[in-house]
C-alpha cells in the first residue's frame, strides 16, 4: 500500500481566441500539469499563463507533445518515421521548457498526446522513440507511462527514469487495457465511482475490470480528464477520499 | 583595432520537402549560425540536422526566431502586442535550446529575423520585449544587436549580454542604417568589396557610407547572408583577409 | 423608410475540436450568414455544417475570408502586399463557394473579416483589391461595405455589386464611424436599444452618435454580433420590432 | 490503338519563399497541370501564377488536393475519416476553382496527392469520398483514376466522369500496380525508355511488367513526374514520339 500519489490532468489546450478546459478550476485539484506544447493545442500565450497558473497553484508541470495537426486536435495517427517522431517531440519538450524555465520551475516530465500517446501503448518503437526524445533533453524529466504496458518495457531499455500511470475514470479491460471510449459506458462520470476506483488502485494495487477481473496496476500517477462536466466534482471526491486515507497527493518528481 | 570577431549567417531555413540555402557549404566559413525555429521557416528535422552540421564544424548555435507566417517567410510585418512577442520568442528560443542541449551544445546567442527584427531597429519596446524573452530563457544568451541603433540601449536597459553586428555585405547610410534592398545595388556581392568592407570596420572601426561620410561601427559579429550565389566566395576571400590581418575568427560567445 | 432590410452575423467560426459561437441559436434569427473559411477561423467541416444549417434556415451564405493568422483569430493586422490580399481573398472565397455550390446555394455575398476588414475602412486601395477578388470570382457577388465610408467608393470604381452596412449593437461616432470597443460602452448589449438604433436606422436612415448628432446611414444589412451573450435576445428584439413597423427582413441577395 | 493522350503533370508545387519544380519549362510540354491547392504545397500566389502559365501555355488545369500536412508535403498517411476527406477535398477545389474561374477557364479535373492518392488505391471507400467530393461540386469535373484499379470501380459506382491515368516514367508490376520507389530503378529517368513505354501503352494498349509480363492499360491521360532533372528531356522525346506515331496531345477534357 502506498502512503502517496501523484494526479495528472491534461491543461494549456486552449488556442489564441478558442478556449478549451477548465484550468482555473481543475488546476486546484491536481499535483501535476501535462501542458500542450502548440502543435496539437496550446500557444505561447497559454503557455505562458499555464505554467504560471500552475507555479500559483503549486502544481508540477510537464510537456504534452502531440502531432502537428490542430485542426484534428493531435487525435488522428499520422504515418511519422521514428525520427520524425523523436525530433517531434523533442522540439515541443524545449518550447515548454522554455516557460517552465522562465518560471523557475523544473520541466518535471513528459506525456505524449492523442493519437501519439496511443500508438506508443502498442508500437515499442514509438515508444521508445518518446523516450529517446526526452532522455535527449535531459536525464532528469520522467516519462509517464501507461501502467503495465510495452511502455514499462521501452521506458526500462532506453534507460529513462519514469512512472506509471493509472486511470481514475476509464473502465478497465481484464488484460490491463482500456476499454474504448466507443464503447458506452467506458468513461466513468459517478465521482464516488472513480473515487473509489482511485483508492483501490493505490491502496490495493488492483482494479477491477469491466467483467471482475482484479488487474494489477501500480499507480505512480493517477489521471483524471479536465475536460469533462463532472472533473471537478470527480477530483474532489477522489482528493477527499484520499486524505481520509492518509494518502498524500504530491508531484511525482517530488 | 581588434584581434578577433565573429561571423553569423543564417542557417536551416529549409521546411520539409523545401530546400533553401545552402547550408553544407556555408557553415565551413562561419562561427556563429542562426538557426530558424520552426516558424517562418525551419521544422524539428531541419533543426536537428543543422545543429548537428555545426557541431561538426565547430560552429556555435543560436536561435533565429520570426513572425508565425511561415507563408510570408516572416518577412511581413505583424501587429503583434508586446507580450505575444515575447512570449513568441520565449517559445522559439526553448525549441532551439532543446536541439542544442541534444547534441551537447550551449544555446549561444539569438537573433530576431526578418520583419522582427527590423521593427526591433525602429521599436525600443519591441527590442526590449527580444531582450526580456531571451533574458527571461537565461542570463547566459548573447542578443545580437545591430551595431549603434536603439536596440543597444534597449539591451542595457533590459540587463542582458549583447554584441554588436555589423554586414559586410550591404551598403550602409550616412546615419549608419542600411541602405533599402530596394535600391538597386544596396546588396554588395563582389567579394572584393565585401572583403575590403569587413576589414576596414574590424580593423579601423568605421564603414564608409554610399556618400563617403565615415560611420563608426563596433563590429563584434559579421553578418554576411547565405542565400545568395556569391555567399561562399565573400566568405572565403572574407576569411583569407582577416586571416593575412592576423584576425581571428571566433564565436561570439567564447 | 425602407420596406426590407437584411440582418448579417459572422457563422461558422469554430475550429476542430474548438467550439466558439452560437450558430444552431442564432441562425434562426437572421437573413444572412458571413461564413469564415479556413484561413482565421472554421475548418471544411465547420463550412460544411455551417452551409447546411444556414440551408435549412433559410439563410443566404456568403464568404468571411481574413488574415492567414489562426493563432490571432485574424485580429492582427498583417502588412500584406495588395496582390497577396487579393489572391487570399480569391482563395477563400472559392473555397467557401464549393460548399455552397455543394448544398445548391449560390454564394451570395463577401464580407471582410476583422483586421483586414478594418484595414479596408481606411486604405481605399485594400477595399479595391477585395472588390476586385470578388468580382474576379464573379460578377453575381456582393460586397458588403461599412456604410458611408470609402468602401462605398472603392466598391464603385472597381465596378461590383454593393450593399451598405450598420451596426445596430454599436455606438456610432458623429463622423459615422464606430466608436473603439477600447471605450467602456461601445458595444451595446441592451436588447431595448439596439433594436431601438436598428430600427431607427430603417425607417429614419440616420443613426444618434454618441454625442447627439445624427448620422446619415443607408442600410441595407444589419450586422449583428452573434458571440456576444445577449446576441439572441438583442436580435430577437429587433426581428419583433422590425415585425411590427411591417419591415420585412430578406437576405440583401433577393 | 487511340489517336490522342493526354499529358498531365504536378504543377504549382512551390510555397512562399520555397521554390520547387520547374514549371515554367515543365509547362510547355504538358496538356494538364495538377495544381497543388495550398494543403500540401502551394499558395493563392503561386497558384494564381501557376494557373495564369497554364493559360498561357494553353494547358487545362485540375485540382491536386493533399492532407492537411505541408511538413510532410502530403506524403504521410493520416487517419481521417470519409468524412473529412469529403470536406477537405472539396475545399481544395473550391480553393483552385477560384483561380481557374478568375482566369476564365475551366476546372478540368482532379487528381488526389501523394499519400491520399496512394490511400484511394487501396481503400474503395476512400476513393468513393473522393469522387463524390468532385461530383458535389460539379458533374463537369473529371476524376483521374489510377489505370486498372479499385478506383475507376468507386468512380463508377459514384457516377462521376473519370479518366485512366498511366505512368510513363515509372516501372510496373505484373499486376499492374507501380513497382515501389524504394527498390532501385522503378523510376524511368531514360527518355528513349519512358517514351518507349508511353508509345507502347497508347498504341498498343498494354505495358511490359518488370519480369516482362504485359499488363493491359487504358491509356487516357499519361502522367510524368516533372521534379526530376530529367524531366524534360523524358517530355520532349514522348512529344516527339508521340507526333511521329500522329498521336495528337489534346487535355483529357476536350
Amino acid at each position: 500500500m502506498l502512503d502517496r500519489i501523484d494526479i495528472n490532468c491534461d491543461m494549456g489546450e486552449s488556442f489564441g481566441a478558442y478556449k478549451l478546459g477548465r484550468d482555473q478550476e481543475v488546476m486546484n485539484y491536481i499535483s501535476s500539469a501535462n501542458i500542450a506544447c502548440g502543435w496539437h493545442a496550446g500557444d505561447p500565450m497559454v503557455m505562458e499563463q499555464t505554467v504560471r497558473l500552475a507555479k500559483e497553484k503549486g502544481v508540477a508541470v510537464g510537456a504534452h507533445p502531440g502531432y502537428p495537426d490542430l485542426m484534428g486536435f493531435g487525435r488522428r495517427r499520422m504515418d511519422l518515421t521514428l525520427n520524425e517522431i523523436e525530433n517531434y517531440i523533442l522540439y515541443q519538450i524545449g518550447a515548454l521548457y522554455a516557460f517552465a524555465n522562465a518560471h523557475g520551475l523544473p520541466l518535471q516530465h513528459i506525456k505524449a498526446h492523442g493519437a501519439l500517446g496511443n500508438l506508443a501503448f502498442v508500437e515499442p518503437e514509438v515508444s521508445k522513440a518518446i523516450a529517446r526524445a526526452a532522455l535527449r533533453f535531459s536525464k532528469d524529466i520522467i516519462l509517464v507511462v501507461y501502467s503495465g504496458t510495452i511502455m514499462v518495457q521501452a521506458a526500462k531499455e532506453v534507460g529513462i527514469r519514469f512512472v506509471e500511470e493509472v486511470y481514475a475514470d476509464r473502465v478497465y479491460n481484464p488484460d490491463g487495457t482500456l476499454q474504448s471510449r466507443k464503447i458506452a459506458g467506458s468513461v466513468i462520470h459517478d465521482p464516488e465511482k472513480a473515487a473509489r476506483q482511485a483508492l483501490n488502485m493505490v491502496q490495493e494495487g488492483y482494479v477491477v475490470a469491466h467483467d471482475g477481473t482484479k488487474v494489477k496496476v501500480k499507480p505512480e500517477t493517477l489521471c483524471v480528464h479536465g475536460d469533462t462536466s463532472s472533473a471537478a466534482a470527480i477530483l474532489q471526491k477522489i482528493r477527499d477520499e484520499l486524505k481520509k486515507a492518509s494518502i498524500l497527493i504530491k508531484p511525482m518528481g517530488q
